[in-house]
């Protein structure tokens, strides 16, 4: 029986050079960027990769060229979501051949499946799948969740290798976390970088954290003093993780902020470029002012 | 400057063999069924036609199938509702090259766009389209609305052709009619058939109505009765419509049961097959004769 | 078996002198202008009464008030809508010994009771009921329904005479007609203003709408229209009731402006002061302005 | 400047014979139950006391009541959460008069305010406020929160003495103690049970734990190990908590199961009588049962 994964695992953005063309140097940077700032895996197209927004053709050239990247240093995750089940199974499918590791699923987003048919869909799902599964939980924006009694069925699948929970109910994710004891090859992973301090001080293995784009080495030591209960020190950089968050997050006023956000800083730090696929558009000039103070301000550039 | 479509126009099923194959003799059985029953159009692709469920192969090929069989007796609209712009583009191209005469755009559904965003968005995507578009308003399976805001920019857009709102919210359907009124070409319809009857008295253009797949006569005839301002005559028109959504769309416990009950009643009245794509499954044998027994108890069947 | 209450029943405003002060002289003009404009009854302590942002020495004066004033002339509904069960029947008490004709109930809207706790609630109030009770729906403030089976169950219970329909969906608004046939006592009435003549026109008594306030003629006139089916008619009296709506009501950012609208424009019209209870205050000088140029575009000052 | 409140403050259930009578001599069990296990205080009318669900009668009784068993051993909180702005008000004056140490203040309930007319409540509220007010964070029953920028803007008042958060949304959470951290005497507080081991261990100054009503040593060793460091007893703890809540609140459908489940319990471990106010009733026999089972396996009962 394998380890479950565990550490920060970045979701990372989908560098663009428009809405449908990869900066492929950024993607390299970024991923030399991560690997070198200690993380434990890299996510393409979660939310933060803002994977559903992107063309399949662009979808999967990403994934070909994060594996090339990455040369099996870390593990690759790929989001699979998708409204349509034969659309997920393809992705799976490209993913398992351009040598990924692991495969990332949030319910079906635009029909909202009712608990006994997102049991089935699940299990319809799972016997079609080349590579371990995540089920990611993602409610906010898929408007429904993976129950907990769902994922106590899914246990008993074997192509499930662990949660990942977004959704900021931390009394759900105490449940997972007695849930997946029984299953100790499983990974539950959480979301907001927020909750990651808590969610390792408690018993979880580790975040799926979208500012670790950024700040990749913050995350890594923030995760690796709540692993080994360094109390004291957990909550010092947990205090600088909220900090980066409400630097970085809060330009601006809709939901968007947050991608938007980190995509502008990577800029800014010449990581990669920060153009987006609709219906967002990148940071004007105002906000990128806002953005580059801020990162002197937390220390990030000068 | 062109009429504005008028009447019903049913959203279409998809008949399906399985989650990825198209039921063609079905196809063309229901497509012969509606024109048949003076639909004023065929709209594939929408919510009652299971869209963002079906992988885009089997979207082109109903869409392709589609035109082919209407051989021009009626509009075709399509659906090309898509989390990625350029999968919307995609679609609208294929639909005007097998000879669609409209397409439908819901908002893209994962990420939950701004009233900014969402102009933008739209904006940017109209100067793509080869066909005339209507703004399709489902807040409830998008999560946002088209705001009426954006509907009135939108009377400047040359390719926007009209409004289709299945938001159950008949102050918002007033305020389209009044926005409307600057383009008289445009056409307001209503999804919900329970409520187009007030739709066209109180000024809409018609229903995108999905017991129209069913009993097309019915909803033609009620939307006749309402155009003429024949009040006594709508409301029996009315009533029965109400009896049938009763009866057709109130067996099992989930949302999907509108879908799978029009899928099921189809398929007793001989037209189609009812596989569904997944999240979701046709209804077992008991949900089965629930609705056989309702579709005496309405007269659709003996 | 008596006859259903028909027509317009404004929901009156509370006039105040400050957040705990009656307007007496406000309330005896408001009410002398609404039964001049032929209003069929008067509705005091719901939403657009500010009822439960009202202390309940407040509450009885102006129930005692608003009977005295009105004389018999028309029915008087009071709103007894309360978390606690025992302030329910208190006020309903009340109300009756201070000659009220009718109570109206909304659901307690602190906790939200799941159906069969719903329906047990209104079992046991129901017979505890010195005057007629009105079930009134209004899900956006109480968070739950009465759902139309509990609405069923009701036709059963001697002490109900009807429901108000607030929800804003008329597909509900619809079953909730078909529900009511088999009581000819009961009435049904809408609540928001813009949905009052479908309403009528497809079989509803008439409305409870906030605008009466303003202008009740306008409101008398366009059910009188629907009640006989002059539908060209009805046609130009919504629209009309539509461009008030559209005036009044959005002047402010907030939810609150429906009713901040309508007592800002009383207390220009001369009727009564327009202060409110916590947690929302009158409009400041620039709403006032904006308010006191829409009343003179819409003809009601000069 | 005065100490922040610490510790376990549970939210008392409230005693009932029936929906309006009082089980004093359940109360004074439970007050005694309550300060024998340790706890920090008492907080009487909150969401688990039904405080909205009661007469206000009932209300001043309880507050005198509770007040004068407690004797001053700990201070004593009193819910005036209030649609009416005057009645928190005339809750408040009685709660000093009879010996309350501190007031609790959820956001109006009916109306939802936006967060500038929330501040103006706020501010207006606190200017008559006898005693020292905690602001009670609770948007599940509220529907509206107080924002971070409103609790930022409160730190200037000197009324207010903390905020007690019930969201469940940590994030929200770990901002609150952000912005406290300029305010030594104030206390930041969380509802929820399963939340208290993590809010403590990063900052938090406590609990205000329904489960705590049943066994109050458990939650206060809780919370003395994590305020203490001891992150391994607070696991331990911690899963303990979990293990009560996931016993006692999952029975029965609704989401009243939690405080019927206290009530229930409390009822079955001979402290008082398990009478609900309205909308809810008490656990019958099937469900009594139940609990009865849990409360064995939990070792609370043999």
């Amino acid at each position: 029986m394998s380890e479950p994964l565990r550490g920060i695992i970045p979701p990372l953005i989908t560098p663009l050079k428009d809405r449908d063309t990869l900066d492929r140097e950024g993607l390299e940077r970024l991923v030399e960027h991560l690997i070198k700032g200690g993380v434990s895996g890299l996510f393409v197209l979660g939310t933060t990769g803002e994977g559903p927004s992107l063309s399949y053709r662009l979808r999967r050239e990403l994934i070909e060229h994060t594996c090339k990247l990455t040369k099996g240093r870390v593990p690759v995750l790929v989001g699979i979501t998708d409204t349509s089940f034969t659309e997920s199974v393809n992705l799976a499918r490209y993913s398992a051949e351009a040598g990924a590791t692991h495969v990332v699923l949030a319910p079906p987003y635009y029909f909202p499946a009712a608990p006994p048919e997102m049991l089935e869909y699940v299990q319809d799902l799972v016997t079609e799948m080349p590579l371990p599964l995540f089920l990611y939980n993602m409610p906010g924006l898929t408007k429904v969740s993976f129950e907990t009694d769902l994922v106590r069925r899914a246990l008993d699948m074997p192509g499930v290798c662990g949660v990942k929970d977004s959704s900021c109910d931390m009394i759900y994710f105490h449940r997972l976390i007695e849930v997946a004891k029984q299953r100790p090859d499983w990974s539950v992973l959480v979301g907001p970088e927020e909750l990651t301090a808590e969610a390792v001080l408690l018993g979880g293995h580790g975040g799926i954290n979208g500012g670790a784009n950024l700040h990749p080495e913050l995350y890594v030591k923030m995760y690796q003093a709540a692993a080994t209960q360094d109390l004291q020190r957990t909550r010092e950089l947990h205090a600088e993780v909220m900090r980066l968050a409400g630097s970085i997050y809060t330009v601006g006023r809709h939901k968007s902020a947050i991608i938007k956000g980190i995509k502008c800083a990577l800029s800014i730090l010449g990581i990669c470029e920060d153009h987006m696929a609709e219906p967002f558009h990148r940071f004007r000039d105002a906000e990128r002012g806002i953005i580059r103070e801020r990162l002197v301000n937390l220390g990030l550039i000068s």
